[in-house]
């Protein structure tokens, strides 16, 4: 059975695991206390460009967007993301249980659009009962989105500057940054995500990691991150686990040139679709395919293939998704296009 | 520098680490829909002796407790624990956090007495107004508890039965629970503790897994538990990093062998410090030793042991922890002796 | 001035304010253990046709919702709302506030549509993934709605079938409930109303009472309500302030007989705004008319009475509210009609 | 019977409820921006000496410390109350429900002591380990206390002193601040009150209203604080029936005068009590005498009483309560003192 499903079915990339291996007896403090931890925040800190960055790991993605949404809304405040945003429909309401409201705006293939964006905020300024009301307090996007798509500098640029004007903090999760950073189409560096965001993170969990995400903040960072980050049970006692993954993702480029991979692969699968004549339901750019299939195809291919259900268009046809990862291989490529 | 500052210091058991190597590229489902978590959530019921448990695993203990005990307390319910409990004072309000209240008892040791948690309950009960108070929805206790001391089986039972006659359930924090196991003066044995508890956890992070706690619902799970362990952020992608941990920790009594390592060398320890004079805060027959020393001696140590700070008796006397865990060697013992 | 704001412009009912009057020094039980709240219980039980049903009291609208969604939803639920009700866009994040999600659905002159309802919880169920995903714990609807329109009891009970099937609770939020029964056009009855939903509430504040939302339980209260009132600050010591206040307006019809003032003096000045050619927003049958004004005309109109604004249509028009009241007279409105 | 069960049995003075029956027809703004709210609120500062303290009506007692609390603390704060305390004991878990910890002093007649608290604040900041732990954020009194006790101006100034020293709020809880400020033995004014504390309330419930509380705020004011009251469902549409009430209460010392007869009629009561032979449980200078009954008294004393139970000291003695009030009559006293 040739698996298609998602990006987080292997565990660890080797060098990854061998560095958890070469580390495993040292003795070390706990709570991101270690010298391996240290070591990953500062490999971070060059990579996105800012000395004086804030890094800090966190073992999952929900957990992520939930502790840095909480720990940065005031409680008045809502956050804006897409209603496809992975916060709004797919945490199942872990925003909502630490008491604030997801804002949504309608989604351009899984983006949000600045003026959309623009017209809400001002909007919600010009309501004389705005007192009464969800304060717009954040504004989150994903990148890649849910639908594999990115944001191009212009559009990121214009959505931070929008929230710098109204004083509210820009999130860009990014779990799949990797895939998004090695995308030749993308003219979005790390560089520039951390001038834009004010605090973002660097997915480990689907970019070769056991698990564990890199946040972020670029200019404020809440006080007493770490004592919430422990309310919310997201602070490991082996913190090392997360630093010593992220020390050697950030070791020779090791976290994009993986990510590199999944897009060379994505890319071929691509190719081989179109030419065979399937038709995409999104031009996604990156590791993850939506694919429209008919009702007898996807059956076909479900013998040999794990996919995943995307959603149902009418009785005929389905949206289906192919996922590739730092760790799909050539000869897994070709035999999915053989048997497309 | 010698370590002896908590038993979270190494990362995980060589046997452990093996697995999950060798496990590494294959791909697995994911949110613990893999064959190992399946193999090690039925390694772990025929070890508790309940085939119909149900058993999920979680990345920490803050994050464990959380999870537990706001999935089973009803909103106008509160946790009962000493006022010791890990939850009540070093867990940063993560219970309130969830909306709950600790009820706090005096500790005997680290320990509840059945007597006094009965009066509080009755107490409750017998108040006019206790409509307008927290009703007392669960008792949390820690086994070994903070200060390394073991309920017996009578104690236990008695909390046990005291429970049920209320009808809330009992819930033993088992972060430590090898060591407790591993303990030859402890009459209580995990078939035991599943048959007193409705619910409690078995912890890796401090018996030789690299992070991981293996909850166990003995009598009933909350519905729809996998929803709010997601809604908390506490449901790893990577559900195999946590299930092959435990089915190696669970292979061969792999886990409460480690742990008897720890009672051995902290027993070595505990006659040398006897021998040598020093005098223990609190008798503990596990893996913790809690010993005051006075200004000079701590200082004299601190050149060469890490160990940790517990608390401050006066000027001229501090009362500090020494922890002995799975890694602990002899020469480690030998050593720290050689210096006392 | 004439004030055309809203329904809250003036104090009580004089009816209303000679019981409490009349009531004042008597020596009462606090928490709603007076007879007065006791008779007034009764009374209400008798008017929906429900022996067996459970009445509180509490002070307020937003606090009654905010109460009765979160002491029904379970911890993974959510509750599902139009676009435009109360609790989505007006509370100021107050269900958001106590954990749980508003799921909104569009609306069609503020109210929701069957079978986009049911479209939406079969889909729910029908998704593979909805473990990941905030269940569908309630349906909120508001008669009247929003923009002062009403279901039929067609409508209601097509709603209340859906919630049944799936096993969740139907809650009618009745600030204005008053205003719905006394008109004409309306084919559901309070009786009808106690069938169908599980919990409603019937106003106050805005019909008559100083303040006070009448919550009616038809089939399963949640255990320990009072508690989880208290827990929320909805428990007033002296709660013959509500039970003396309903008592009154459930005195021979006082409550639908001072709402058919409001419903036919609206019924007056829609008629007029018609014949001047005034062109509604919504053809609202209820106490608040929705009335689309040019610049000029708001202008003008502005200088002699107060009307709230409701939202902007483009640079020259604008939708306003007119609101009447049980206690608007003939010579407002005619002073009104005069000026338009 | 006579009726001595607690300061809440009678509606509201005379004078108020005449405010309320004079002002009632007026057409007023609603949400507490109407002109009595605005003259309520000048009053106030007037009577506080403070002219530019932020003034706000909420409708009950635990509701406004619950909001006063949540708004004001950080996420990682708790408030330090006496474990005597209503916030602690008899609010059904609100402050919990809000997410934060109530910790614990031990009470001196219900008063906490400026020592134990400064060494419970020092002793956080000295734990190596306080990140993990409830940062201590407000400090949270009673005054009347729950035992009728009363804060000297001395006290009171050390305990203010300590708040400050350590930059956090000190919250003067005054559900009953009339029967202090009546009290001839109390040498804290309403002015000085207003000096120490960063927020107290002046309870309106118990001395005088039909319900309302009024929340000084004397430095700083929680940005967007009615926002946050509305999502607590803490802003009534009717704002005016709290100010009309406050502003009457605040007319010609309305407030102290009334409580004055609460004083006077409690100290004929206590005197007669010691006369008598009864013996106290605590001395109390307020308008709450707690006295030791045997069974055979109390039970004797019930056929022509109510009073309340406040505790069981063994099978033959129990603490009970006699609560005068603004209401409380000479023939009431007298008929009391009669039977005793």
């Amino acid at each position: 059975m040739l698996v298609f499903e998602n990006d987080y079915s292997e565990g660890a990339h080797p060098l990854v695991l061998e560095k958890l291996l070469e580390t495993n007896m040292e003795k070390l403090s706990g709570y991101g206390n270690d010298r391996y931890t240290e070591e990953a925040r500062e490999k971070i800190r060059k990579a996105v460009g800012k000395e004086d960055a804030d890094v800090f790991f966190i073992a999952g993605g929900t957990q992520t967007n939930l502790v840095i949404i909480s720990t940065m809304l005031k409680r008045y405040e809502g956050v804006i993301a897409a209603v496809t945003g992975h916060v709004n429909g797919h945490e199942a309401g872990a925003i909502e249980y630490t008491g604030h409201k997801v804002m949504t705006l309608p989604h351009h293939d899984g983006k949000i659009d600045p003026e959309e964006l623009d017209e809400m905020i001002s909007g919600f300024y010009k309501d004389a009962n705005h007192e009464h009301m969800v304060f717009p307090g954040m504004v989150y996007v994903s990148h890649p989105t849910e639908y594999g798509t990115l944001y191009s500098d212009k559009e990121l640029t214009a959505i931070s500057e929008i929230c710098h004007r109204y004083d509210i903090p820009l999130f860009l999760d990014g779990a799949r940054l990797g895939y998004a950073l090695a995308c030749p189409n993308s003219d979005l560096t790390l560089e520039r995500i951390a001038e834009l965001a004010d605090v973002f993170y660097i997915g480990g969990t689907k970019v070769g990691a056991l698990c564990g995400e890199a946040v972020v903040f670029t200019r404020k960072t809440p006080e007493h991150f770490l004592t919430m980050t422990k309310q919310q049970g997201a602070m490991l006692a082996k913190g090392r686990l997360l630093g010593v993954q992220f020390s050697a993702l950030f070791t020779d480029n090791l976290y994009t040139e993986i990510a590199g991979n999944a897009i060379r692969q994505a890319r071929k699968l691509k190719q081989a679709l179109i030419d065979k004549g399937y038709k995409m339901a999104i031009d996604s750019p990156t590791n993850q395919l939506f694919v429209i299939l008919d009702s007898k195809t996807k059956e076909r291919l479900s013998k040999d293939v794990r996919f995943g259900f995307w959603e149902r268009i009418d009785d005929e046809h389905t949206v289906v998704r192919f996922a590739t990862s730092w760790a799909t291989t050539d000869e897994d490529i070709e035999k999915l296009i053989g048997i497309l």
